[in-house]
């Protein structure tokens, strides 16, 4: 029995080809004590993974070449060492670009097909859903009233963060690029407003959205997009740093973080956060995104890939922006 | 009886020139109900008074052509007209670059040189003592231990974060530039480095400094010294943006703040601030310092031009970074 895997097979200078990955063959490891065999269902493509495919200093060690690329996946118990899992258990787990995987039970966590389908374990209500709960939750603090801004919007977090917002009493604006993903704003994900930032002219767009300025932006983007953004906020306005999409791809950094007196005069905070800060509190964001599912006050779209062999290439298609909903693989 | 003030008289670009300001003589104005006539001991320059001369948008108004500079005072009253003041009173106030000054009464407070010396109130007791307080304490929040770096550390506001930030049991790393004003970090201001930006490899001295990073970054310069002071931030650092000094006479704006990934990577907050936001805690934030300035914990040093006349030039000079501590003009 042999298993499939996707690994890193040169480091990209720019945006990643076809060529810096390769589909290798293995066998499947020997399960040791407390070890569980798992089948991959389904993998979660991220913006991140660019990250770990560069040797630039990080929050996380990058993946070395000829390692099977990092990734979330759900899947289905095959065998188990560790008691508290049997054969046909769902779980979620960091196990990667590949069809089998043999992970410590710790490593795991069981899902509740009952209670969301599989593959939004690894979105909605799973680390892309986290990810908006406490960037927008704990970084921004929203209030009733208060007029939120989410860049990346149609994203996977960028979706259910205009979603939260609104069930937070907030005033919603999002950018997408493209007219299929800002209908998608002002309609399944309830944006108040949708700009395209690819054919509208962003400044007045936001001047008319937000007349008394944004109080709260949640970035996924980064670059000229945010600067334009910045240049409206409100006094005391909360920024998220939560990703800089338009960045990862640059071989040489773009202009640096200088002109920054705009924050003394909206008195204003920028702040980053990565999700894994927050993993002691994840049942809580997870009971309140799969509490908001269940009442129908949370829609996701998904942009399924089929096959592991066609993951490098979906991938490439996140970073330029081509997916629609949240990238996933079915496997 | 006449007055004499120095207005402004054109709007400089790039550095200000000693032609755009002019000294102006005047009548004194009639004693309204409830107002005070002021005579002005004591002028406080400030960076931000360069805003103010320009008409980019900030958070106050610039000062219009003709106008009298805007600036702190201590003076004595002359004659008064609110039962609260009798000739005699020092007090302090927003009351420009003149000789005397017509004020509302609720437009000043009441010194006591019994606490401190009169001209204090215009600094370490005053407005750049709070906003170091406020700056310090509020955005930045120390613990013991923590490594707080800051720049323009020898100026009016830097002063006394090192000295505050040291009381709170951190360590402290100042910058400045010039042998004179390093010696000053690590004489009477107490810092445990003092690092001269003009003289040292910066990246080198900070990483030597800062082993583990920088938890707190009391930021008043802005532009390439806060860029190579980012990249030193340990994970949670907190930024306090009070001043971009190096960004005030550039005629077109420098780089913008594009490059946040750096801000995820160290989960980092840059926090713009005011300190007139805090007005409500003035009192607090004076008895505190008031105190540690009692019991000889708090040092400073000041930079005294004699006459309103030179006033232009000294101020000209704390834009070029030649004033060795708080710069005041003695009328």
């Amino acid at each position: 029995m042999t298993n499939r895997q996707v690994i890193l097979a040169a480091r990209p200078v720019g945006v990643p080809q076809e060529s810096d990955f390769a589909l290798v063959e293995s066998p499947l490891p020997e399960l040791g004590p407390d070890e569980v065999l798992v089948r991959a269902q389904w993998l979660s493509l991220d913006p991140y993974m660019r990250g770990r495919m560069s040797e630039a200093r990080s929050y996380a060690k990058p993946t070395g070449i000829g390692e099977v690329m990092p990734g979330q996946v759900v899947g289905e118990v095959v065998e188990s060492g560790d008691r508290r899992y049997v054969p046909g258990d769902l779980v979620v787990g960091q196990l990667g670009w590949q069809e089998h995987a043999v992970a410590r039970g710790s490593a795991l966590r069981k899902i509740d097909p009952r209670l969301a389908p599989a593959p939004a374990w690894l979105h909605v209500v799973g680390m892309t859903g986290l990810t908006a709960y406490f960037g927008l939750f704990d970084v921004c603090r929203p209030k009733p009233g208060d007029t939120v801004v989410v860049s990346a919007a149609a994203g996977a977090v960028g979706q259910v963060v205009g979603q939260l917002a609104k069930a937070a009493g907030c005033r919603t604006v999002g950018l997408a690029g493209g007219p299929e993903k800002v209908a998608d704003l002002t309609g399944p994900y309830g944006y108040d407003v949708g700009i395209d930032y690819k054919a509208d002219d962003v400044n007045a767009a936001l001047k008319e959205a937000c007349p008394a300025g944004i109080d709260i932006y949640f970035d996924n983007v980064g670059g000229a997009l945010s600067e334009t953004i910045f240049r409206r906020l409100a006094i005391g306005a909360r920024v998220a740093i939560c990703g800089q999409i338009s960045q990862y791809n640059l071989a040489e950094p773009e202009l640096a973080p200088r002109n920054l007196g705009f924050l003394i005069v909206f008195r204003a905070r920028l702040e980053g956060f990565l999700v894994t800060d927050y993993s002691h509190r994840f049942e809580e964001g997870l009971t309140r995104l799969a509490g908001l599912l269940r009442d129908g006050r949370l829609q996701y779209r998904e942009d399924v890939t089929d096959g592991l062999d066609h993951a490098p290439r979906a991938f490439i298609g996140l970073l330029n922006g081509e997916n629609r909903g949240k990238a996933l693989v079915r496997l």
